[in-house]
């Protein structure tokens, strides 16, 4: 099932879509998506609605160097267990939303990532048991003034920014995130061509990773790494992210 | 005025904390402590209820190397612009409640620190504007497993475990909070004895440099650095931040 939160014509929902091209339809989800979704009975055609964050994380936790020739783009190796930051709910956007390049940094790159959105409490889970506090994946977008990361140490600011966490179009419940390809393209151009097969700790390493720090929420988000291929983006350019299977994220880039 | 949560007979809620020593009551307030709390009426003795946290964040944002000689104790020194990290929400807890050790950490420290909670949604806000969004203060103990932050580069593990951000006891709106005493005891022995004068980057600065990068909701809370002392906690012992002006923070130090 594709999960997504629409804005419709009577106000905000979580909805299911249906079908795709000029056919897909939206169908309206009571109250949230985790469990087994209640449909209102309420639909329209995905035309006809505008898709916003799929989810409002209580946290995004973000894993650092986790394709090693991204690690190598920037003179570093993957580090033996998984390196976390975390990035703010209010960095969250959704498609088609500007992502709004700040004054303060010279160099605001993308990095296109595979989500892993988690459906139910869980706090040490194994990663056998990940599978199970998967609600689905969805595609984001690790926005990092680069600048800033290499002059400030922590990560804090320069992968914090307000739009610096497009996630969508939609949740996919039902893909196999091991071998997805994903595809980033800047104005057309592609410019990130990899497989989520590269992912060095893996998804159910990461849940359970994670998890064995800190208890995570139904909506909670956690950010796979990005593979090589990471620059910067300019204002008036278009920035879309592909995931097999998923779908496309796009962004135009704007101004503070 | 000062703001608590409590748990009480009946349930949690927002509260007024009135008095001193045995004669203290808490008021109970309806719905939320922003702007002009509207009170319910009811009223107990302070000994008659549980202390929670006193508010539960969207977002902690703390602040790195924010006193000379704590940054002196690791061989830093204080950055130009303030070096912010995130905590996870989900590492919040309350006085007197249990702080955690994981058992992958061999070192984890106590920090005692200043805290500065948000009291309406702001953005880009200057140093002159800061005082206007703020609610008020309350103790804080940005607590680290050491040997992680040291090992991981990136501290989202080392400070993020769940019970690693205890806040309390209250939030106390009417305390200047530019040169208050601030003592850390380590089961009564004074280990961090430090006034918030000697913060280098100020809280208005702190708010406009944090605003200006993300979003700042009501009830987030800045940590504005520890100073010199910091060290290590063991199970049965007992850490207290006391700043002056606002009150004591105690937590007891038990295993995960």
């Amino acid at each position: 099932m594709r999960l997504a939160r629409v804005a419709h014509s009577g106000g905000v929902a979580f909805a299911a879509v249906e079908g795709d091209g000029p056919d897909a339809q939206v169908l309206e989800i009571a109250e949230h998506p985790f469990g087994q979704p209640n449909f209102t009975g309420k639909r329209w055609p995905l035309a006809d609605v505008r898709l916003l964050a799929p989810i409002l994380p209580t946290k995004v936790v973000a894993v650092g160097r986790n394709y090693a020739a991204h690690a190598g783009e920037f003179g570093n190796e993957v580090p033996a267990e998984p390196m976390i930051f975390l990035k703010p709910s209010t960095s969250v956007t959704g498609p088609n939303a500007a992502i709004k390049l700040p004054p303060s940094s010279n160099r605001v790159d993308f990095e296109g990532e595979l989500a892993v959105v988690i459906g139910q409490p869980v706090r040490n889970v194994t990663a056998a048991q990940a599978p199970g506090a998967i609600l689905g994946y969805t595609v984001a977008n690790d926005v990092t003034a680069r600048d800033q990361q290499k002059a400030d140490g922590q990560w804090g600011r320069a992968k914090g920014y307000d739009s610096f966490c497009p996630l969508g179009p939609w949740i996919e419940t039902a893909v196999d995130p091991s071998d997805l390809a994903l595809r980033t393209e800047l104005d057309g151009e592609v410019r990130q061509d990899a497989r989520t097969s590269a992912i060095v700790h893996k998804i159910p390493e990461l849940v359970e990773f994670v998890s064995g720090v800190m208890t995570l929420l139904p909506g909670d988000v956690i950010l796979t790494g990005t593979p090589e291929g990471v620059g910067p983006m300019a204002v008036g350019q278009t920035v879309s992210v592909t995931i097999e299977g998923i779908g496309t994220l796009s962004n135009p880039v704007g101004a503070a």
